[in-house]
């Protein structure tokens, strides 16, 4: 098939695009390289031996995204574009709203004049908020409590409503818990800009001398160690998953809705632990307060996922803390060195 | 205070517009027509012997909306341009996201531009979804049951982040109940498109022998006699409402919600005989199934408006379908034979 990629150059877009690359796919990447680099398609090309058409277009130039779907005609949409930070969502909502809403609006118009009515979309667990019981299932009503968050919950709710307006939309949403590691060869890799927001990252740049520290957010949750629990998955496990749902959605008509996680939680320090464990090396941390809207426990029921696609995730934790680390030790300050040569 | 309205020349819009003049407001209106006519605002103009200024401008198109607010320099912004059919709203959802909450994100985007930050939104309880008990306060979650809903819903999350972020922001949000009546003089009112989707207009259509009869969906709801019970507020009620917002958010900064509804209920069978009431005649009516997604009973707690705002609704049922009346007889087909003379 041929397919786009909206934000194919990104962390876990380029990690798909190896993938769909691998299982035989054409790809042709749209991002406007924003938060990403030009270098994650040149390495994923290196690495599968295959050429990915790249066109730099902005979700939000309409006219611009529907003579890509007239010159392209793809098959199907895998749309990760978007704007990720919680933080910064609460300081710039309209940016976050416009770029993540409006724009995905903008690809659906774009589709539906091009006749191309299949998408996996990247939503988050984020969505569910702060439900009482776990693990989570795709049946908890949503209740995101960022505005990022609500960019992903409004989406989902466009989707679902296009999905039930007209039987030839094929939808999949799929819900990521907490996306780490990198690929086992190590030339791709998460590349935060700024400071990391997620643990990970931050991890591995503590690890790597370009941070000092790891801060961590309250050690007095009710769980094993008093930090907070979250489901972390492979990004590879996670690439694969949309080539799962990529197959399903087109043989089956409608929206349907995956989580795609390990339904394990590990929290804050066995995470460090074993990165300490992968990098060989202790790693310094503080223990600072509670941030607002941070869950205790957050994991996946992933059972959907399974019976519907045959897909589970079969990386282990120390799996993804090798991966993320052969990709931080090899690139410490990921693609910047080789996007000065380009 | 100068004060632009969007969708002013619009059913509620127009009675608003008249009370805003009437309180010696400066007012532009800006409309695309594309539900409603010119004649409301000559109506209004003679009604209250002052001048509107009009801007055939749509929401979507940001360039020209930006000019207007160059142009105008408004204090505030009261916005009820927009889609309001549920219907229609099932079948053409992108349609409904984009003219709703994208427009409203490129109101907020020129309003932002120009340092005018107070906006009065048109919200509305069918945010509210099917709560289990009434009345309805301001505290229970959204949780709309139709994309229309969604469109409001996604407007109030995002008006709730821009709040948020910017403590500049002045921001009233109106939870209509179920707007009825018309200005007392009669020469203005509602006049919508094609089959009415709300209960009042159609059975003036029927008094007034456009339709045939007043089909009534469900007869079994556990009510005073089966009938669905809604919260009837007359329009010159909600348009003071709008006002008294208006005024508060001038001085007090941040986001505010308020139900604008009496806090009483009638069913579809008393409303019905209170028309025929006002209008001398029997109407006829056939009992037909339930649609699906209405609740039996919705009525408001409207006691937030009145403490905040020394708000709430003065006049009873009787007077809303005297008024609503009075308005259909004298014009028969709305504001079209009228318009033909433009």
């Amino acid at each position: 098939m041929k397919i786009l990629v909206t934000g194919g150059a990104g962390y876990i877009g380029s990690h798909t695009v190896l993938e769909l690359l691998n299982a035989g796919h054409e790809v042709t990447v749209m991002d406007n390289l924003s938060n990403s680099s030009m270098e994650s398609l040149a390495r994923v090309e290196e690495l599968t031996g295959k050429t990915v058409e790249f066109r730099k277009v902005d979700l939000l130039d309409l006219p611009e995204m529907k003579q890509l779907f007239n010159l392209v005609k793809p098959d199907a949409v895998i749309h990760f574009a978007g704007l990720k930070a919680v933080g910064e969502s609460a300081e710039k909502p309209l940016w976050y709203y416009q770029t993540n809403v409006t724009g995905t609006l903008n690809l659906l118009y774009a589709m539906e004049e091009a006749g191309c009515t299949s998408i996996v979309f990247s939503s988050s667990a984020t969505v569910y908020g702060e439900p009482e019981s776990m693990p989570l299932t795709e049946k908890i009503n949503m209740d995101a409590q960022s505005c990022y968050g609500r960019t992903k919950e409004h989406i989902e709710d466009m989707l679902v409503d296009l999905a039930a307006s007209d039987p030839k939309w094929n939808i999949a949403l799929l819900r990521y818990f907490n996306p780490v590691g990198a690929h086992e060869s190590g030339r791709i890799g998460e590349d935060p800009a700024g400071i990391p927001n997620n643990l990970v990252p931050f991890i591995a740049q503590v690890a790597v001398g370009r941070r000092e520290h790891l801060n961590i957010f309250g050690n007095d949750y009710p769980t094993v160690d008093g930090t907070g629990v979250r489901d972390y998955i492979h990004v590879s496990d996670l690439a694969d998953g949309h080539l799962k749902a990529l197959d399903y959605i087109t043989s089956h008509q409608g929206l349907h809705t995956w989580n795609l996680g390990t339904g394990n939680g590990y929290s804050v320090l066995e995470v460090l632990h074993a990165f300490e464990k992968a990098a060989g090396k202790e790693l310094p941390y503080k223990m600072v307060d509670r941030r607002p809207g941070d869950v205790a426990v957050s994991y996946a029921d992933p059972s959907a996922a399974l019976s519907d696609l045959g897909w589970s995730a079969h990386r282990d934790i120390e799996t993804m803390v090798r991966d993320h680390w052969n990709w931080q030790k090899n690139n410490p300050n990921g693609y910047e060195a080789s996007s000065i040569h380009d």
